[in-house]
Formats: structure tokens, C-alpha cells, sequence
């Protein structure tokens, strides 16, 4: 019997994976659960699957609060570091989730990344911590997903690159005049994935992918020349790898989280699973691929550069994009003032090595302070 | 330095073969070679590649015949135990490469097995010699070798179903009654991939595909229920693979055969090579798929019948095939008139256990028998 942690339970994410965990309960345990605020949730998911352990990270959301939960960031640490707990999957979204992230590895755990964001804030940290614990760093991702079942069997000198596919988001044939005018509602209206806030508004700037391909480059150890993005509307193809003979391995599917998410918890090996929709080639329709449009879509490019940069630069530009989509949702930033608060982050930025969770921590805080000045600039400027 | 035999240096799939051989010398030195008829060609290789044996097989051919020449069929079977092959890659076209196949293979070679019709016709015989020399059986057609690369690393149980695609070949969108009418330069005009005679012409009829089918049961052991066929005009994806978990992987490229001749070269490894044209999904277009269609391709549903019958009903389908392709190259059958013949051919036989080769042999030859009469009574129906 596998112990499974869970932090953000009641996500998105975290609800796929409890319907996962709940068809396979003779061989996964949930010993742990954690969620941000959702008190009624969590303790329904409680009496479903009745951990050792439940978290509730805000203070502020105790309305309804069990006498027995743990409380605040104390109670995230100590959900992703339960003894009992063999597999943590890491759903947290944005930053917030790198402090767990190196306390689930440095505790040997193998850790299933749904929070690309702390991979991104701290690489060499998330790495060290991985090496210094002797525990697995296994994606949840379903383009990282991909590759990884891609690259089963394969020696990391026969890979020749990695390429991502994206779905190019509801605004993909957007003018840029046109993405001026796009609403909050127009960009939660994913084409083809049904996901939380935070990464539907980052799939529609394409900051998702530039995210997906830092995270590609310190999960797979690969350079940023090698790692390719390609649009593809359908989400059927989830990612690929190109080897150095020339062939080209690829996964697919029908959209479905749960996929990704079970694999994660059993990788390397698959087990049977009929939870997911069967994929049928002649029901996938056409499938399409286009360039990605670094021009329209300035996250994207934003992102890629600050990958390259290295150092503190990912955290800066993480941190500043949560912050603009923030405000974004709350209806306090334009859409086309996604990039344009980035941009002004990463410029007011002096990147250094991210050599320790003080110096990432500083960066984004850094980060965040300066993309809200600069939003508040853009309010300015967009209520004129 | 890996010895390679080469049988059926020739043909398409033979040429390609020297052009792999060619660009990796450092690797792979060419022991021997082995030809049906063309002498000056023959010779021409020898002078490239100074094999320690060369042979042709066809004594009337015997024009320009080199003194040290091997002949006949002795002279394919030395070429195919020669003491200096470490791998054999038996691209004879027909049953015809039955005994070299069976030869390499008691022989303990690796055998990189482009003639599938040695495998439909003798499979239980074949994976007999397989067990009792230790070598290794791998495939070159691009469809099994795309299977055999979703399969690295992963065990037999996990494996769902295998999906085959078929271009469709030049017929794809025909009705019955066109199909009467179309001619061999028709025929012999494939969408997407440059091929010899034979197998052009069973990739019109989908006859190809339905030997494809019963080459991937006796190569991966995987029974015909698991075995799935869907129409893909754009060659793209070579095959898939779906897993018990339902995550399908797929092997893709544009279609060149010297990809998965070198893969069956390497296998299980990849060795650099840019031979090929490296894959861009942008250039691919779009990627579609299609049933197939049972009544159409009449060859193709006799094909998966005789299968699913086993024993020696896929030696009576491939011989009866063989006869009616060469008759219909020759102007004596109609298109539509090679299913037609195979039909008569399998209703005449009564299928047994393919328990040894003489009986392999002896069905296939009674089924040329009853193909040619059947041809004959054709030719009075179609000249009437």
C-alpha cells in the first residue's frame, strides 16, 4: 500500500486526483491532505477518505475549522513530510508551494509535481534538495507527462529535444489590436482543458508553456536549444521527443488529467485504469500544429528569456506573472497588461545565482512589489 | 564492428539499407550480400562494399555472373548463416524469404526481418527457430518498428491494444465500382511512400495491411482481438500503442525507410543520424484518420480472417496474394480481381496446424495452384 500526501486537495488538480486515488484504494493510501481555504471541502474529503493528517493553510478560512486539523504553512510542511506518505503530490498553485516542494524531497519522498511554479522560482534548489534526499521528482504535468513516458527506456544521449505542444489558448488567431479587448470571461474559456483560474489565465497568455519549458529544463536536464514549443489547437498530441536517430516518439489522448496524474503515481510502471476515455483516432479529428507567435503572445517570449538568463530571473518573472494575473481576475490589469507588468519586473531585476531559498524568496518578493507598481501604473494608464 | 548480411541488396528496402550502411561504417561492415536477379547492380555493390560473400540467386540471371559469386538459393542461405553476420536483414520480397529467415534465426543471428511474408506465412516455425538458435527477431517495416519503439521499457502486461495506421494507398476514397476500373500505373502510384512493385500494389488492396496484422501477433504475441487498423493518409504517424492505463504513444516521422532499418540495426539503443529529414510538425499539415473499409478492401478482411484462422491459412492468404499481384503487374488480373482469387484460394484450402515447413510449403504451393486457375476463369470473365 502506496501513502499519498496531497496539498491542494480541493484544486482542480487535487480533485482529479482524489477521483484517481478513489478507484485504486487497493493500492494507494491518502494519509495526508492539505488545502488553501476550502474548509466544507476538505472536510468532506476527509470523511471520504479519512487521512492521518488534514491542513487548512489559511487562518482566515477557519470558518467550519476541525479542532483536529493543522493550521497554516506548518500544516502544509508537515502534510509533505508525513511519515507515512510515499508519494506527495505537489498541487499547490504558484510560488507558494516551493517550500513544500523542498521539504517533501529533502524527506526522500517522491514527490509528483502538479506545482510547476516552485520548479520554476527554484531549479537548483528543487534539485539539490531532490539529490541531497535521495527521492524521485516525477511531473504531473500532462506535456511533461509525455515526455517523460516518451523517454522510458531511453538514455538521456539519444535525446536530441524535447517538444512541447501548446494549445494556443482561446485568443491563438487573436490580432494584436484584438487581445486589447479580451474580457476576464473570455480567458477562463479554455478551448480544450478544463483547469483552475490561475493556469487557464496562463495558458492564455502562453506564459503557461514558457513556465512548461523551464520546467522541462531542469526536470529533464535539457538546454533551452533544445527544448521546441509548437502550437497544437487540439490537445491530442500532450508533448514529444525527437532522438538523435532522427525518430520521433510522441503521447497522446483525449484531454484528461487523471492520466497524467495516475502515472505520476505508478511511473515507471503503468497498472490498469478504465477511468479515463479510451482514445479513438477517427473521434480526434484533424490534428494541426502552427509556430508559436513570440510577438503576440510577450509572456511567452518573456518567459523563455528569463529561462535562459537563469538564476533568480525565473522566480522574478513567476512571481511578477501571478501577480499580473491576479490582478487581472480581480479586473485590475487589461489583458495585454499581463506582459507589459513582466516586463517591467524583470527590468527593475538584477539577476544573481538562485543559491538559496533566501536569495529565491528575496526575488520574488522583489518581483511582487514591483509588478504591483507597475500595475498600478497600467491602471492608471488604462483608466485614462 | 557489427557483421551485416544483406538479402535482397536490390530492391528498395535493400538500397536503403546500403545508404544506412554507408554513412555508418565506423560501425557496421556489410559481410554479405544477396540478390534475386540484377547482376550489374549486384556488382556494383561489391565494388562499394567488398563483402566477403555475394550471391544471386536466380541462375538465369547469370549475365555478367562474377566466378566467386554464390548461387541459387544455397548461395541466400550462406549469405544468411555467413559466420561474420552478427545481423541478417532478410529484404527478400515474398515467401520466397522463408528458408533465409528460418536459416538466420536457427543460426542465432539477429534477424532484421523486412520480408513480414516469411513471418504470416511460417510465424509458429519462425518463432520456433527463434527459440531453439537464441538470436533476435526485429522488425523493419515502419509500422513494427514504431511499435517496437512505443514498447521500450515497457512490459507486456501494460500493453492495452496496438493501433497500425495504413496510408490507404492510392484507392482511399474509390467507390466499388471505380475500383473495376483502375489501371497499374494507378496501382503503383503510392500517396506517401516510394516502395518496389509488390508492396505498392498490397498497399492498394490494404493486403499489406491485413499481413501487417498478422506480422504484429506473431512478433509482439498479441492476439488479433488487441490488434487495431486506422486509416491515416499522411504517413505521419507510423503506428501507436495503447497501455493498460490508457495513455497511447506513437512513433512518428515523415515516412522514410532508412529510420527504421537503422533502428532495427540499433535496437534497443539509438545511435546519431541525420540521414533523414528531421520531423516538423508545422510541415506535417494536418494529421487525419479514417476507418478502414471492410467491403471495399476486400483483401484486406480476407487478410484478419485468415488470421484469426491460423495455422497454415495465413501461408494459403500471402501465396494466394503473391500470384494474383504478379498477374495483375502482368496484365492478366484486374484490380478487383485479386480478392477475388485469394477468396477461391482460401476456400479451397482446409487450414491446418503450420507444424513444419513442409507443410508451410505444400499449402503455399497448393494455393498458387488454385490462384492460377482462379486467374484463369478471371481472365475468361474479364476478356468476356
Amino acid at each position: 500500500m502506496t501513502g499519498v500526501a496531497l496539498l491542494g486537495c480541493t484544486g482542480s488538480i487535487g480533485q482529479s486526483a482524489l477521483a484517481v486515488l478513489d478507484r485504486h484504494r487497493d493500492r494507494f493510501r491518502v494519509v495526508a491532505l492539505a488545502a488553501h481555504r476550502n474548509a466544507a471541502e476538505l472536510s468532506a474529503q476527509c470523511d471520504r477518505f479519512a487521512p492521518e493528517v488534514a491542513a487548512l493553510v489559511d487562518p482566515v478560512a477557519g470558518n467550519g475549522l476541525s479542532a483536529n486539523w493543522l493550521k497554516g504553512r506548518e500544516g502544509l510542511i508537515a502534510a509533505a513530510t508525513h511519515s507515512d506518505a510515499d508519494v506527495v503530490l505537489n498541487a499547490v498553485v504558484g510560488a507558494a508551494g516551493l517550500d513544500a516542494t523542498l521539504a517533501a524531497l529533502e524527506a526522500g519522498k517522491r514527490l509528483a509535481l502538479a506545482n510547476k511554479e516552485s520548479l520554476v522560482a527554484g531549479g537548483p534548489l528543487v534539485l539539490d534538495a531532490l539529490k541531497r534526499g535521495g527521492g524521485q521528482l516525477v511531473p504531473v504535468d500532462s506535456e511533461h507527462s509525455a515526455i517523460l513516458q516518451c523517454l522510458r527506456g531511453a538514455h538521456n544521449k539519444e535525446v536530441r529535444r524535447l517538444v512541447l505542444t501548446a494549445s494556443g489558448g482561446p485568443f491563438r488567431n487573436h490580432s494584436r489590436a484584438q487581445l486589447e479587448h479580451v474580457t476576464r470571461e473570455d480567458a477562463l474559456r479554455h478551448p480544450t482543458w478544463d483547469m483552475g483560474a490561475k493556469i487557464t489565465i496562463d495558458s492564455a497568455t502562453l506564459a503557461n508553456k514558457a513556465l512548461e519549458v523551464i520546467e522541462a529544463h531542469f526536470l529533464f536536464g535539457v538546454d533551452y536549444d533544445r527544448i521546441d514549443v509548437v502550437v497544437h489547437p487540439q490537445s491530442i498530441i500532450h508533448s514529444m521527443v525527437e532522438f538523435v536517430d532522427g525518430s520521433v516518439l510522441a503521447q497522446l489522448g483525449f484531454p484528461d488529467m487523471e492520466l497524467p496524474i495516475l502515472y505520476a503515481l505508478t511511473h515507471p510502471e503503468r497498472i490498469l485504469d478504465s477511468g479515463t476515455r479510451s482514445f479513438d483516432p477517427v473521434a480526434a479529428g484533424s490534428l494541426t500544429f502552427e509556430p508559436v507567435d513570440h510577438e503576440r503572445f510577450g509572456a511567452f517570449r518573456l518567459g523563455i528569456e528569463a529561462g535562459r538568463t537563469g538564476g533568480t530571473a525565473p522566480a522574478v518573472y513567476n512571481a511578477a506573472n501571478e501577480v499580473a494575473v491576479a490582478a487581472f481576475l480581480a479586473g485590475d490589469l487589461p489583458f495585454a497588461g499581463i506582459p507589459e507588468v513582466i516586463a517591467a519586473a524583470l527590468e527593475a531585476h538584477n539577476p544573481c545565482g538562485a543559491d538559496s531559498l533566501a536569495i529565491v524568496l528575496a526575488a520574488d518578493a522583489e518581483a511582487r512589489e514591483h509588478a504591483r507598481h507597475a500595475i498600478q501604473q497600467e491602471k492608471v494608464r488604462w483608466q485614462a
